[in-house]
């Protein structure tokens, strides 16, 4: 199967990022987490994104914040799909990354997801991995079923809690 | 080859739609062009969303402008990688579009593409499908070169250019 | 008398909604509470919607936040006046669900109360109810004429305040 | 039948009022539109109000712009339904419209709908009123088949557009 | 001398508005503090706002947050500068209560101070009174003479400061 | 009488500025109106501003666009109200130009009015000159009769056109 | 003398870039203006900014809209002080651009001028070429009082056209 | 070697300031750090900025938060380069001081920096000094180099923490 690479800007965007990562492994899709800088080490993000095919990755996801260029970045050095999740920093609300992140020039394409969405970032690259693998195609079908009787049971649940009110 | 699928919400959005309409026809991939809704016609939309892999899709690109639901209806009702194009309306700019399509609850994602960003759509979509598909893989690397290539030219007309200022 | 339903989103979101059921209680008007979603439970909440009418509701509320969906998949499946309640999430200050739920195309109306206002909901599917129901409708002037006494009163206890500045 | 309110702050508001009225006309409900200001005419608007439920009405609809106070000043003057309507002029793309409309205090509901979105304001005036009134209300689950038929032929139109892509 | 008025929506505007009645005391300027609702006491405040003229005020100050039509509503009915306070409330950073009172249509000015900014509400207050008031225009003069030297102080103490960095 | 300075950052400004120059004139209320700029000419706006109370001004209207510091430079330098008009220039619409003029620190208040809100500046000037002359007091109120008895007859007018649609 | 470099994303950037341009002429300063893109052309880009300071340049100039990382990308390559130019594009009037320019992480600064700024990038650069050319600092000085004078200018022809107001 | 100015509206902006003080003392560039104020010390702020050059300063660094003129202040009475760093304050996220500091007009350029960006300030004013001191570009470099490490090496702790997950 082909990996996932989980790319973020900084390592104080774990906790941001770890949704991604734990929904990857629920799923058993392999993926490697790596600290990378668009700015601190350019050539390192580059390098990377340039041989991602060759070294078996099927989609690239990056969590960067503010000035958000990492997906775009790696977006610029390989026709992989790339994910980009904005990372909410202490100012602006995530509304900088998210604008960085998405605005994306022709050519260049970035699949963005909700600032912090780093679970369904992991989603995403499953949805593309399961184009050809029927078996993931299946769990994630019965992730759906999963999340849906769950939201039914969250309806009976609340049917307790109304007598309170 | 897979079959993308492109929905549009009216088709007073036809004019933002057709780049990528005609990026899937440059790269030679098949495709489909809808106008569904997700309000005027949800029935038909999830209809659609829910068959699409059986009916050989592997991406659907769904453009819609203000409260657009568009692309997260067809998140609801299928496991393929749904891919939203905010539109520009007449007021807010596209912001309104933006996050009506990136905000997606988790357990939804929506890979969301530039405001009027139909080319990026459309090869995002590309992206995925070339996951298994070599040749159009090495077309999308081509494409890459030649864009690098369409900007040398750019600059070198420029100096041309600066003369006059 | 008709009643209203009251759906939200999450029962992450029943905090924010309580306000709405107190006010429906204290009024006197039947309500039904529920946990539905647009993406997770989309046939559940279209059949909802499109059963609503038979089964004796007058109004519909909506609760949800970031990319907003409920108010309008509801909107979609019914001619009852739909109330939206845009939550506030973790980004954007409620930004996000606000346009989500106020900007819907023509022909789908969502009558939009401010972010987080589930008290102004009730009230809002109140009115709605009491165009025919006198009594209702003397119940709600009564209200105004509290809520005018109320000012008075805390006008009256600031002039306390007053001497400490 | 009751009567729906259709107030504009100005006149030069009609062109953005003029789906309202058409709406309201083609659904046969009897209606009134003035021109009345929350800020020039402040008495002449808290009578109007005051007397809308003696004077035979069932909703009350207000359209302003920029510090949209319109909608607020009925509000607080009746307990019918009152709609507002955000105007965009010529700044800030009628987001001041949105928010001083939207964002009412507890205790005074405006059902708001999107910027300039004058024909759903009728529609949610028509769906209030058709609570009492299955006529009204039959024909507004008709207009909702007409709108997906509406999409279904821009849906075929589309097909033979395509093929000069 | 003219006394000034400061109108609050809610009681819960008092820490908010504390810094203005504190600096018109500090002023020696006469004050009236009250809490009226341009919603919920509409009467009242026209009233209030009627007779602010022959009852010697010179100025009204008005502090509301969300929808912020209080100021507006003063403004409405007296041709007494109207100075409002857009006060921050739970959502969006007070942006709303900001656009809500100043965006005023022609004819119908209100001074709007920053948000939050009931300091400065209470100087503009005293800086209109100070135009037939020699004595207090010196008084305001002193200040800034005095705030420009608290500058200067701690100018000084930062110098004591940077030994640490 | 007091006069009124009018400030523009630029003579491209005077467009915008125009209302306000003309309102005075219609007031009666002599005004003087410059270009002066924060930036280019610091001192003479300096200047101006400490001597503008000896030279027998009663209020200082500023109108500058995108950093619009022109009213917080004559804040900075007189105790005389200064109203500020954020002028809207080709890009943000105007918001730059309104917070940049609005969110004044505290002890420099500047009465900021709509964007481009000229003619409400003077208004705002006349209003703080008329509270030490009732007779331009009177032309204030007269002007609201007339805007009311305007808004009147705009309803009567509105009669006649509702027949074409 | 040191260059100037001016990068622009897209040849359609440069009725934009022009003023930087014809500044840095009209100031004699040697410049080089180049189409390079962060995404289309990154290699290029990284190389021409890793050699710069060999080359002879002082400050890079980067003009660029949307997701603008053209403006990061060369700051992640050179220690020279790299001077961004947000760019407004069709939707979000620049916005998109200047929070992708400004907003860069600790250790990376780009200096961000107004969006379209492109006359003070090049004065930007200027003076900072100046620190060590006391002959271009005086010019920069000459311009300051030409500005000057041409706002006195200004003044003055306003005075006449006051007459017909 | 040329001094850096670190000038602040308020101490209060001494800990968002700090990391500017701390970078410029890291890199031994000699600075001075003053609290003035645009609008409370005017004149105090004018001659600092007028005498500048003459005092041995090679940059002026402004930090304030609001309608931040600080840095426009100082702009408009030098022709050194001067570097803006907006503050956030209790409201709007910054995005006052953002505008208020950037969106300058052509011929007064500011430097601006993110918001509470100091460290990026200190280092813009270091490449600018940097432009004729080969040592101090020489330890800039070194910086990037070590930054490029530390992203390394929290690349390799990261891998450790991967297991937890």
């Amino acid at each position: 199967m082909k990996k996932v690479a989980v790319i973020m800007g900084s390592d104080s965007d774990l906790p941001v990022v770890k949704p991604a990562l734990k929904q990857l492994k629920d799923l058993g899709i392999p993926f490697e987490a790596r600290v990378m800088s668009a700015h601190r080490t350019p050539t390192a993000a580059a390098d990377f994104a340039k041989s991602a095919i060759d070294n078996g990755f099927g989609a690239i996801i990056c969590a960067a914040g503010k000035a958000a260029h990492l997906a775009g970045a790696f977006a610029a050095n390989t026709v992989l799909p790339v994910i980009g999740i904005p990372v909410k920093s202490s100012t602006l609300d995530g509304l900088d990354a998210l604008l960085s992140t998405v605005q994306m020039p022709a050519g260049m394409p970035v699949a963005t997801v909700a600032i912090d969405g780093a679970q369904n970032a992991a989603l995403l690259a499953a949805q593309m991995i399961a184009l050809s693998d029927c078996q993931l195609q299946s769990k994630l079908s019965q992730m759906r079923s999963d999340m849906s009787q769950a939201v039914a049971l969250k309806d009976e649940k609340l049917q307790t809690l109304l007598e309170e009110i």
